[in-house]
């Protein structure tokens, strides 16, 4: 299996998993040293412990579904459907895999739903929440 | 050239041609009935004369940086470093090409600075804005 076959089945198992919260499936699956980044709240979270930990304490009833994912050598992007209890969102993730294919970084992007600003009217159309 | 090389070639051009304010060029990148959409905003845009008023017109002094992109087969994801002003954030973007090689549909994500929740700060790091 090539890199990037390795990486998509990666990405695709760390999905699988947290979505069961199959937690020892998810440790195979992580480096020792993995490092996960909200690049919004400026948070890091360094080793698998504490990102497992941070994985089981989370609240509410979350679920993940993939709508993409791009695989590129020891990279790939994710764009998940994030239901979370009544409310849902998407989810913009990049992996890393390192040589033994284990993920070894972890980025984490929760676009939120805004207003547009005014003035594009003319050139848009708005699809129903 | 192979299918991922062409779309990586193309997604880096994207990127070029909007920083560059090259409006030709970005006309050359795009199919006819390219289709934009930002989700947050469920704001959807169709047709290249459209998308490329939209970009003229778009406020601000904003410069545009890639960190990352990736490429696999006709899709391509790419992670920006987007400055407006004074302000710094950064940005999901997909692109699909077709079978011309031309980009058919754009989506971006704008994922906005918030403070994190609390009951989390045991197990983060936070870095400097």
């Amino acid at each position: 299996m090539d890199e990037t076959s390795e990486t998509r089945q990666a990405a695709l198992a760390y999905v699988e998993s947290l979505e069961n919260r199959d937690w020892p499936r998810l440790t195979t699956l992580l480096a020792d040293d993995v490092v996960y980044e909200m690049p919004q709240t400026r948070e890091r979270i360094r080793g698998r412990p504490a990102f497992l930990r941070f994985n089981t304490d989370y609240p509410g009833d979350w679920h993940l579904r993939v709508r993409r994912l791009l695989a590129d050598g020891r990279a790939a992007a994710l764009w998940l459907d994030v239901v979370v209890g009544a409310d849902a969102l998407e989810a913009c993730v990049w992996l890393d895999v390192d040589e033994h294919g284990l993920i070894s970084r972890i980025t984490d992007h929760w676009p939120e739903p805004y207003e547009p600003p005014p003035g594009r009217e003319h050139l848009v159309e708005r699809w129903s929440a």
